[in-house]
């Protein structure tokens, strides 16, 4: 154990611990360095931010129904007991497997175990330039983009004295209908339906067209086929235009192209697709089309078994399917990978480990009182699936605190409709003063 | 009143009604727009951004205690049951009194009656260089970027493996001791010696400096001489170190001046003055140092009895001595202002009016359970001194929601000293990956 004073002073202990360096602090990163709390090692977790983010709910912060500290807390704040771990904010550009060290910058680590757990981004498809016009949602800068983008939108056409740019200002695109693009669409929806109506006096929000596109057959194309037929019904009912089989062709600032169709739009808002960390090109092993490393049964890097990739970053297969991109399968592999260099450093024996992903279930919200579950062939939709969609997620949030205030928040909205975080402010490019409404 | 459908279709009773225009939705512009509710008269509202903000807890926001949506609303959200109201945002950038226009860019708006309450913003007193060195506090986006800068100061300080910049990057510099500067230092002081240390394994937060710097004789010199010394001695037992009668001399990217004292700081922020907002400019009337409007003794500017200034940008005397820039004060004349337009609708004779201020007293907070309070002659600091100004701020906060939320996150910081806020997002020149540590 570390000797609590300030570990500057070098701890004569420690040239015996083993140095692990993590780095990322979603949930692979972060349920990795819990899982490794009693271990006899020296941590170092290392993320560009300041902290631990609550991705399921980051759509919630888009669309203005939280506030980032609902969903997010400072790293060594949650870490703050475990006394074997160092806290970073930097940037990390550059891991040299043959040394050993991970690099941000002119500074550096050296490492006996590596855990990389550095998450996705967005991918575009080739289509670099669609960046610009249709921001992704992965980081709490990209929520409060969005979410200053669709509030400015409304508060431009309320402005604007031309009709046409005023339709344009009311139609939004979403791309893509895995879980994050329904939300987005089904969210957008209820805004302009229930929350706004009354407080706009120019422009009848409840006009405004949400419009879903997706370019594959179906939407949530990861669940059974009945509840995405359920999805698409409930999505619709909220009044959401669902394009499927279609896929974008061209974008520029005012609008996309469908095939032939043209959609006019001041907002387009991207979730169609994830590209793995580019730190993954930096391990001596093969990649998937998305940029994952394609790791061993164990989830080591081959030749490398001092490094580990989880989370997204990860390729990686149980029973011949590939194990999807989400929160559970992030901190399964977390644990898995903690228990792996505990046994290591314990000299035991541990070649035949493989990592085995326990499928718990699947579920996605669209609504108020609209979601789809899918508990390994337990299927529902509608309310029941959405009040066990919100006690899921209340259940998972970090800290007490936030899941106080977040029940409060739903409970709040639930009853008026309103979302309490309308507020724009901070997004760069949207800034007040810097965008002036179209005229 | 309005018709209650969209007010794009001209309402054939319209051509009657008076068209007030109002300038900024903070205290001063609310106010009057609420007070004009049952008049015969159109209300174009326009602020350059979409919220009203409660100003006096801004420096919360600041330094991580509360959220942005817990001290801001949006403006068409407060005033959605006014019908006669428009709410707009757009930046203006000219009046024309002699026509009677408002302009924002290309648009503009007609008035028969305009109300300027558009306030104040920070005077750097010739010395515009120190405005990227030293934020000042007023917006909420000056809020997150003050906030970001104190928190990666210490994120860097735990990076950086140079002693002299760990001290530097340690030593806070607040210019100005009015109650803002006495907020932001004193609660630095909390969040140092009381938030941080646990979470640190490389820097003890604790040994951060606070420097409170003021040109003048003492702090809070608005307040009583035995209020300024309690409150001086109440932030010293804090632990932060007050300059007193020591004007800050030059200032850099790595610290400031004070006479011939050299204070090496990665932080600075700005509390020491206010300059009027630039749209006083526009109006045919001389305006006072710090470019405040001198206006006639019913706040309408000379020679256009149709156009009244308040707030932080009006400059007026009630009984010889100056009204001070504060909420009660722009709240005041806000509905002031409301009545003489209302009683010149209704032909009644008001040119002997005169605004008087009704000064309740005056209270400013440093900390946990330290403030100072004088209520015209009744004066107590300390415990008492902060529970009154903790249930007096609640009272005023617009909202229940806003109530509730701010109260339990007071209850819950004052029993754990936690601040939930803390997360570094959004602020511009200091977003995760664009300011790398320093090494």
């Amino acid at each position: 154990m570390s000797t609590g004073a300030t570990d500057k002073d070098h701890d004569p202990g420690s040239a015996k611990r083993a140095r692990v360096v993590i780095i990322g602090g979603g949930f692979g990163g972060l349920w990795a360095t819990r899982a490794l709390a009693r271990a006899p090692v020296d941590i170092t977790l290392i993320d560009r931010t300041n902290h631990h983010l609550f991705q399921p709910l980051l759509y919630q912060v888009a669309t203005a129904g939280l506030s980032a500290p609902d969903i997010a807390a400072p790293l060594r704040h949650i870490l703050r007991g475990q006394r074997n771990v160092t806290v970073l904010m930097a940037e990390v550009d550059r891991i040299d497997t043959g040394a050993r060290s991970v690099h941000a910058g002119a500074q550096h680590w050296n490492y006996d175990y590596l855990v990389v757990a550095a998450g996705a981004t967005h991918a575009y498809f080739g289509n670099d330039a669609w960046r610009d016009y249709a921001p992704g949602l992965k980081t709490l800068d990209d929520a409060f983009l969005i979410r200053s983008r669709m509030l400015s939108a409304f508060e431009h056409a309320e402005a604007s004295t031309d009709p046409v740019e005023q339709a344009r200002l009311l139609r939004f695109v979403v791309i893509g209908a895995g879980p994050t693009g329904v939300e987005l669409a089904g969210t957008l929806a209820e805004i302009a339906r229930h929350t706004l109506p009354r407080e706009f006096r120019r422009i009848d929000p409840g006009r405004a067209e949400i419009h879903l596109i997706e370019a594959g057959p179906r939407v949530l194309s990861a669940m059974p086929e009945s509840l995405s037929a359920s999805a698409k019904h409930q999505l619709e009912r909220l009044g959401v235009l669902v394009h499927v089989g279609q896929p974008v062709s061209a974008m520029d600032a005012d609008g996309i192209l469908l095939g032939t169709q043209r959609i006019d739009s001041a907002t387009v808002l991207w979730a169609a697709g994830v590209a793995a960390s580019p730190l993954g090109a930096c391990l001596p092993v093969e990649r998937d089309r998305a940029g994952r490393v394609r790791v061993a049964p164990d989830l080591s890097v081959p030749a490398h078994p001092e490094v580990f990739v989880i989370g997204d970053l990860a390729s990686v297969t149980d029973g011949g399917k590939p194990v999807p991109g989400v929160a559970p399968a992030a901190k399964q592999m977390g644990r898995f990978v903690a228990e792996r260099i505990r046994r290591r450093l314990q000299g035991k024996s541990d070649s035949a480990a493989a990592f085995r992903y326990r499928d718990f279930g699947n579920l996605a919200t669209i609504g108020r009182l609209a979601a789809v579950v899918d508990l390994r062939g337990v299927r529902f939709s509608g309310a029941v699936a959405w009040l066990f969609w919100l006690f899921a997620h209340l259940l998972f949030l970090i800290g007490f605190r936030n899941r106080v205030i977040v029940l409060f928040q739903w409970a709040v909205s639930y009853i008026t409709y309103q979302r309490h975080a309308r507020v724009i402010v901070g997004a760069p490019g949207s800034r007040s003063g810097d965008e002036p409404p179209p005229s």
